[in-house]
């Protein structure tokens, strides 16, 4: 009785390679064709007292000015010795050198336009097919979550990890030298009114992992700080060999779409009922780094 | 020339009471008759060792049995020298024996009901006005935000600080010894999937603040945790004068809905543009200590 054993052992293979993909599986199979590597200018290091490290994503096409202000400080040795100074329950953790006196390098521009949101002129969206509590539609351009309104402008949006310029109040944007990221639920009611200049790629739980500050809005105690900074410089600025690379999912690729719509419906074992759709914010751009070639 | 002194500091008095409202000042000046009080037996008490306390609110109403396993559980002193064992960035807190050959109080239904979804049947549900990413229509019941579907269930929602219960794959729906918090951006994917049993009300710094898991999934390394439980309590079996006690507001009063309204639409000095929507989860339900008579 060879025959139907062989035919089961096929079945169970058809079987196993039928189960729905979960979306990490799906991201670990991409293609190379599906991966964009992330200029070294746009990867910014933050290097801590006592070690560990935050890797941010710069997104120069959303806020040039103030992405070109965070490019000069860094150069200029800005945060050496800057902090992190706020750190507030599903909200956000928050450094810099909290200090307005402090002189900038020559090229930082101290008033910054409003880089809130931007036309889409020169953008290619890729629509994003799930509702969205925020904006009119949302998509994806340039390996970045977008959200567009009734005006056609097009903003960035507030999920886990985004990156933003402090400010105080309006008609100030803050210029670059306080930054934040997104450690809890997106707080999208963030969009359209403050700089979002990236995102963190690696090391979110150096911040995400913080005590929270015990002050009014999670700051800390005078003359407490969560963590000092040591150095916050571009990998671009690194010598090649110790630059860390890293590579962003095209959002035109079959893998992005295959990966967005498991995302909407997860089929996998432990799932009982598929969703039927996903949160922007539950669907991060996977990023991994640039494998060895 | 007092007349029009005295007319403009009148005029710059009705600015200031015109002045829109933060969603907190809303909650801070709602009239007792907005809030209910949470039952004792509701509060569930958890005390680390080394000191810190988290404070769940149960909530019986959308899964009786394995809340009556949570109380017994408490009652038979089960978690005691139990420990966090798993800190997932952007996912999960969770807790438990992590032993399922632990003998349990003769009271807890091993293998209880899937407690995913409930019939609406007895809810009153007021409905909230704006769109959602993963349900039909959502709303406010007995104090919970809650989704509805297709087939008219209704189930809690994964939100920032709810409590579920961990499980192997299914038909397993978990008995109640090992739970979990949400502390990073809702994973609603896991709606309908999972028993709900409630939300932190009170120390969730104690989970979101901790060391991450380095092994899969958030997982501590075998042999070490996160931290220890000393002990795990409901409120009602305290002394009345060491009880805690809590108050959450009512979806039918007036300040609820001022208060969402005011989430979806901040106008408050800080916001140049407001959202004009706004997620469930980014509306949470306001819970406060309940105030001294």
């Amino acid at each position: 009785m060879r025959l139907p054993l062989a035919l089961s052992a096929l079945a169970l293979l058809a079987a196993a390679s039928l189960k729905p993909l979960t979306p990490s599986e799906i991201v670990a199979q991409a293609p190379t064709t599906a991966w964009r590597t992330i200029p070294a200018e746009d990867v910014l290091l933050i290097d801590y007292q006592g070690g560990g490290r935050t890797i941010i994503q710069l997104a120069p096409s959303f806020a040039p000015v103030h992405v070109a202000n965070i490019r000069a400080l860094a150069g200029g040795n800005y945060w050496s010795g800057a902090s992190v100074y706020r750190v507030q329950d599903n909200y956000v953790a928050q450094w810099g050198t909290n200090d307005d006196k402090k002189p900038l390098p020559g090229s930082v521009v101290r008033k910054p336009p409003a880089e809130y949101t931007r036309s889409p002129r020169g953008l290619t969206i890729r629509p994003f097919a799930y509702t969205d509590s925020y904006a009119v539609r949302t998509g994806h351009s340039r390996g970045w979550a977008v959200a567009q309104y009734r005006d056609g402008q097009v903003s960035l949006t507030h999920c886990y990890g985004t990156v933003g310029v402090g400010r105080d109040l309006a008609p100030d944007t803050g210029m670059g030298g306080e930054l934040y990221a997104v450690i809890g639920h997106g707080p999208r009611q963030l969009d359209r009114n403050i700089a979002i200049v990236g995102r963190v790629i690696e090391g979110i739980e150096q911040l995400s992992a913080l005590p929270r500050g015990t002050e009014a809005l999670g700051f800390y105690k005078e003359g407490t700080v969560a963590k000092r900074i040591l150095a916050v410089r571009l990998a671009s600025a690194l010598p090649a060999a110790e630059r860390p690379s890293f590579q962003y999912m095209d959002e035109t690729s079959a893998s992005f779409a295959a990966y967005v719509r498991t995302r909407a419906n997860r089929q996998d074992d432990f799932y009982r009922v598929a969703a039927g759709g996903v949160d922007l914010c539950n669907a991060p751009v996977p990023i991994r780094r640039t494998p060895a070639p």
